[in-house]
């Protein structure tokens, strides 16, 4: 893992969110984003090499409407960078961590990610990702 | 703010814990500390410019006992590295934030710091810090 890429943050509001998030941390946004097959929208912000990242729910299966239901808004999960995702998945794997996609899938800010399942990890959903080819 | 300068994860049992995530991360901790005042243990790892920092209860009264007893493991906080720690408490307050602590007090990792109450900023509870002079 070489850094963390963001740290996601599940809001109901994401415009209000966006002005008090802009507000907290007293910088403007630099690009939002609809990733349709996760059902989320997303909001980042750039502080240092870690980014801010809001997300609301596109539609009520959303992952993060679940998530909303059921904990409230807060932080949703923290991403972490990695050189090689599929070396990494298998990593982790042989380490006797669960990991919610086996596979890589396509995730916002041109990215692969996957999830590890926060059974395995003290209750944090971690994401690692790597970005992708442009 | 500066940049995100660690992630808080609260939990249980941290020698447990710190193998799991040096498992994970794939690195050892750099540092363990008692803050008696804040009634914790921390252990951290060092991710790129931002440390992952596990958090356990030195005594039921802790602020960490009780997040676990209400919210189970999991992220506690998230720490912004700012340059001047009175003149960003000033600065929140007139945003219309609230702070928990509006006074600087001293945090883990020689470092001054004040927490947002996490209602006026999405759910998450927000710690701002500045290195203490040596």
């Amino acid at each position: 893992m070489k850094n963390i890429e963001h740290i996601g943050i599940a809001v109901r509001d994401l415009e209000s969110s966006v002005e008090l998030f802009s507000k907290l941390l007293n910088i403007p946004p630099y690009k939002s984003e609809k990733v349709e097959s996760e059902g989320v929208e997303t909001t980042f912000f750039k502080t240092g090499e870690t980014k801010v990242e809001l997300l609301s729910a596109t539609n009520e299966d959303s992952p993060i409407a679940k998530f909303l239901e059921k904990k409230g808004e807060g932080i949703h999960h923290i991403a972490f960078e990695v050189a090689d995702l599929d070396a990494e998945i298998k990593r982790l794997e042989k380490e006797g961590f669960k990991l919610i996609n086996q596979a890589s899938k396509d995730g916002a800010d041109n990215k692969k990610i996957a999830f590890l399942h926060p059974k395995s990890t003290n209750g944090v959903l971690i994401e690692i990702c790597q970005e992708k080819e442009k």
